[in-house]
């Protein structure tokens, strides 16, 4: 069922819970093959003596997660959402195999656009949790998004 | 051959040119598919009544490949470089299949940890243009790096 939400349909200080992910060893060897070939994110052995003490994902695999997470926790159903910029993004802990992780979307500010009044820009806050609480990500994006017609 | 550079071998106003990267439609319809499923990623045929009039990119797909030109870029050769934050960034243009990422790596700062003497941090700005000259992305990431033995 397809559902559409506008600029207008949300607020400051409005949440949304994404759901969970869980991350598979071998999935984070494959997007850092690609992407971020260093060994402390492709080879479990190597990344002992790393400066994590084993495997961690890359950065990006985690950014790439929390997107997947956005969308699926649809603060505005399903009404495409630009990403424009990024204010702030953190990595405060390594992500490790096996970590299961859960975004919390904070909407900070929803501002109308002076160039296209058509449009406006929310400003959110994502942060991701693992399974012990630890926050492994936080970003500020700035999204482009319609206005109700 | 395998070769460490250090903080101290980097100061700021150095600079350092990636190598290229073709976009590959199967592959960015791929990666969304995984991470970021908006019809504007997926969907050639519904991008066409879509924001951009065309297939685009994630700008998840596009950092994660900014990610791949810096390693290739090695501004400190194999030793590992952490990421810990991202001031900014911003996708000021998008990117389609066909385009032609290159990466411009400038050292925007280089300065010790407080806490840990041993190591440092390396403030970049990666400016990531197509094959016209446009800019697609940018970003000024933190890295942790090593000081020298």
């Amino acid at each position: 069922m397809s559902t559409r939400r506008y600029l207008e349909d949300v607020q400051p200080g409005d949440t949304f819970e994404s759901g969970a992910i869980t991350m598979i060893e071998s999935e984070m060897i494959e997007f850092a093959l690609r992407f971020d070939p260093q060994p402390m994110h492709t080879d479990p052995v190597a990344a002992r003596d790393g400066p994590f003490g084993g495997l961690t994902a890359s950065g990006w695999h985690t950014a790439s997660i929390v997107m997947r997470l956005l969308y699926e926790a649809q603060p505005l159903g399903d009404t495409p959402m630009i990403g424009m910029s990024v204010d702030e993004m953190r990595w405060p802990q390594p992500v490790r195999p096996g970590d299961v992780l859960r975004a919390k979307v904070e909407v900070l500010a929803v501002r109308i656009s002076k160039t296209r009044p058509s449009h406006g820009i929310l400003k959110l806050r994502m942060t991701t949790r693992n399974q012990r609480g630890e926050t492994v990500m936080v970003q500020e994006p700035n999204c482009w998004v319609p206005r109700r017609p």
